[in-house]
């Protein structure tokens, strides 16, 4: 079955997605949609789809699913809307940056019986697949001890920070996914620490921008993720599976895989810097994902439950930092 | 301006070229040759083009350029036809394995004034290219060593060893290629020494499987290339510059940059293990590179001269391991 | 100068010092005392010492230094007798597994302004220095975040766990020195987490055997120590400083720097698997430390109350987790 | 049994095999020569042995073996009169550098059925150790191809150039040894090409800097070997074995094992930078395996005809280069 697509939203991810639809043998891209003419028109000349109004897409009888790359703001509402309208849902994370929010949309959403995928696009990294797999194949034994890096290469503005409800609903929720996916297991207990180090602009505007958050399953598995919003060599991104029978990790990416030697040492260049050329494959994975899922009528691999139980710990670690102790997950999500 | 295309050869590299070509914001592609029906016919249906013969579309009027991706023995001689049709020509190497046939072409290509480039994929690696960036910026000093590791996964068929030119024409080709480009100087001698390790039926194909063979140019830099046609471990493809004030090199690539660990060791996958995977962006970036140079009206970045220089030194190569000796490459090129 | 050493206790680690105090230029072996005699002759016999009581070398006017390797239990209490009898002191960590008694001790070394070197011997490994080193040459720019990973091959026997102190005070302490010595600030605040996941019977014993910590200092640095008993792939120690313009990080150590490549991929072998040839140079280093500084009069690199600070964070951090809270340090050392 | 030693030569090789002997508990010096009455006394001093003439520790009754550190041009003239007396021989490389005195000198030691062990140290590098190991349980099946990168820091002066018998035998006879070594297999044919870019000097002097040399066996093995005498990276020593089953290979050390990233990239100290620092582990291996040897009455593990074999493989690549051709090793040694 080809999936007929409709997006809402034709900025930086939007376009990632319209080409992914497009270049898909098992999807087609039908309309799209953006506030801006330009952006929607870029994407109709590029791809030859028609540019609607987003009502207009969501109500199209010839468009099976939508991909929502629209403000965070809007993506409850449009969640619910198309839910209603009988449309499956790609969403780029978040919900929303408010628990109760996310509650009432995915409410809607299983009342409505829709298909709801959140792209937490890291699952699809083709290296951090690799690792899951390494894990799933038995290659480290039960899992115990889950290490996340996660480095920035540098703050965003300031006003960027006010709207983002802070770094771990920003930035560690990622992280939060990263950590569910790979313990097995579900978070019950939440400890984290969280400093201003690099911009005091941002301890102004009532964010940290280092942080380190310890999480605890039931069985007394870890994950430990740290995070700061500045990291000179470049976006830092790697994880590590410690279980009982070994240690499975996943290496930086680089603009290039080369090293030049001289008397001051061995040097490789610095890691690639920006988020969309780290995560290029997993973008074009998650949106492949989604078209495989909708084709062939089978479960997608995030569901709007991932999505409100990532924010749900960036909830509890956000009040562990507040009170100074241990919190349960149990205490935001009754 | 838009490069108008003719593609001639709808197999497993046409494939490549088309959809690079389809991609591209300033090229077309027009029409598509193939002596298999269905081949040809794929191509066209994902890319909206003509099919036509071969004739044909050396002789359309709208159409630029021609990308030759038929059986080597056919080369030279559409080569010589595009040229006369006043085609520019994208060739995949080689021009052909016989040295004198070659340079007849190149004299008819020169004759035409026509464009030629040869399709050395591996000088348009972005590692590769990396390498020879930090050589350009002065990083190494001045090139004295350079050293070029490249191990086929497995040794090809019999039948295609027998009409492949043997393993100097066929393999090494590339690396005395990647050593012309990396010595910045033109190799003056050539010693080589070829055993048969891996399968007796090349030793009696009259080919070699494992050769080792040095470069020297004027001035005494020196280039040392080792092949095996087999390596149980993936598709190894290495180099290493060493100059006056510092070396640079190139690493492998792999799946995945995990790592497993365990009792038994630190262990990462083994090497990508085909050619067009392993050197994916590369087949895109030559392209790229010739509808560049054909939009903006500038020179190819390699030529049918490189593809007589590296057939030359293959020619040279197969002479030192006859002989026993160090053979000059104006004896063979005089 | 020449330091005249007595040495209490003659076993693993005894041994190890005995060596260096024999072959350092600076430093003569006087005497050993050991409660098991062959021990101590075996000592006597390689380096031509004599064999006194522990209260006759301490009573001895030849000897300058005594090297305290004797069970924990003993260890304040001579100290103490040491320095009231004008000795300098180098002493295994850890002076005490009780805060109290550390206090104590220390007060009599203070009173008798007698030396004493408490032995962190991970400050003195070569490549923890080289990260030291580059940090205060500022290639990091200022300290944010310390990772340390830092985990046994085995765990030990169950009855040794019992007496250990526990984990912080017995495998964690290393680490929270290590983190003072990197943070370039005092930890204020320790939160914990802790399982046991490695072997139940550890769990019986009061104890556990998988813990993370993050101490965080009053500006905000924040270190975070990750600990297991067990890694099958052998003795991991690994250190990462991210600073504001940089990062510096220490790779473990292997028994050979080769890697086999094959099908299976690329391995190279397991870590160094005990902790006396992981940390053979170390163990060196800090005893050739101490009698550097006491052939030049100049101060030891660590002290009594470096020992002292490391037992306070494995208490509060023993407290984290039984409270489930963020322990501030000055609720332990008022 | 104790090996009683004499040892001839108190420089900086006498001196790390002073160390060794002195140390080992199978051996004892019991005299040292040096013309330098200073060294002789250093040595002396530290280990409290005699101080002896050349004459009289080859003639003495309480001397079992001689460690020969004396100049080179004295090797073979000292390796006779020590066997003539009775005494085992360890004698650094080279035996000489003319490949028929040293036929004359293991003539004589095997008339006099004497022990001598020629000291290749890098035999007992613990990497290349492991390496062999590798090879010898089968990890990477038939050896087929072994690569060997050796270059030294820097060029030594030109008056030791002129005595030192030309690269082929003062450097790369290290390189040809580890090439038979790991060849498994005798090489019967050379091939060398030579330069001069690192010091004009060195080319008025009658030598190369610049070296690549293949070697290849009867059966079809080959061995390449590259060498400058200058690496602003340090002393760049490796080596890699690749066989039918698979490859193994040995990485360079290093002072120390960190990286500092930041925005240029993430950079490694350079290479240890002297031979000594770098062979430390080698020098002492290979006098414990001489004394091992001599205590347990079995053969030592490299033996004249090891000495020979390397200076024949010199002296076929001096006259390939010469000849412009392949050289058997036949011709050398008829």
């Amino acid at each position: 079955m080809t999936v007929r697509f409709g997006l809402l939203g034709a900025g930086r991810i939007g376009k990632v997605h319209a080409r992914a639809i497009a270049n898909d043998a098992n999807a087609t891209l039908v309309a799209v949609a953006d506030a801006m003419p330009a952006a929607a028109q870029a994407i109709a000349t590029d791809y030859g789809c028609d540019i609607r109004t987003i009502d207009a897409i969501i109500g199209s009888a010839d468009i099976d699913a939508v991909v929502i790359c629209t403000p965070t703001d809007t993506h409850a509402d449009l969640i619910e809307q198309a839910a209603r309208a009988g449309k499956a849902v790609f969403c780029e994370k978040p919900v929303d940056l408010s628990v109760q929010r996310v509650r009432d949309c995915l409410k809607v959403v299983a009342a409505e019986k829709a298909t709801l995928m959140v792209g937490f696009n890291r699952r699809f990294d083709p290296d951090f697949m690799a690792v899951k797999a390494a894990i799933d194949a038995g290659h480290v034994g039960k899992v115990e001890m889950v290490t996340i890096t996660s480095r920035d290469p540098g703050a965003p503005p300031v006003d960027y920070i006010a709207r983002s409800g802070g770094i771990f609903r920003d930035m560690t929720i990622h992280d939060f996914d990263m950590a569910r996916w790979l313990l097995g297991e579900e978070p019950e207990t939440v400890l984290a620490a969280a400093s201003v180090l690099v911009d005091p602009a941002i301890g102004k505007a009532g964010d940290f921008d280092s942080v380190n958050v310890i999480l605890r399953t039931a069985s007394g598995r870890q994950a430990i993720i740290t995070n700061t919003r500045r990291a000179s060599y470049g976006y830092d991104q790697r994880i590590e599976v410690h279980g009982s029978e070994g240690c499975v990790s996943a290496e930086n990416m680089r603009e290039a895989n080369i090293e030049i030697a001289n008397a001051k040492g061995f040097t490789r260049p610095p890691l690639l810097n920006f988020f969309m050329s780290r995560y290029v494959a997993a973008y074009a994975n998650e949106i492949a994902a989604f078209i495989t899922a909708m084709s062939t009528k089978t479960a997608t691999p995030t569901t709007g439950q991932d999505g409100l139980q990532a924010l749900v710990l960036a909830e509890a670690a956000l009040k562990s930092v507040a009170e100074g102790r241990a919190v349960k997950v149990s205490e935001i999500l009754q």
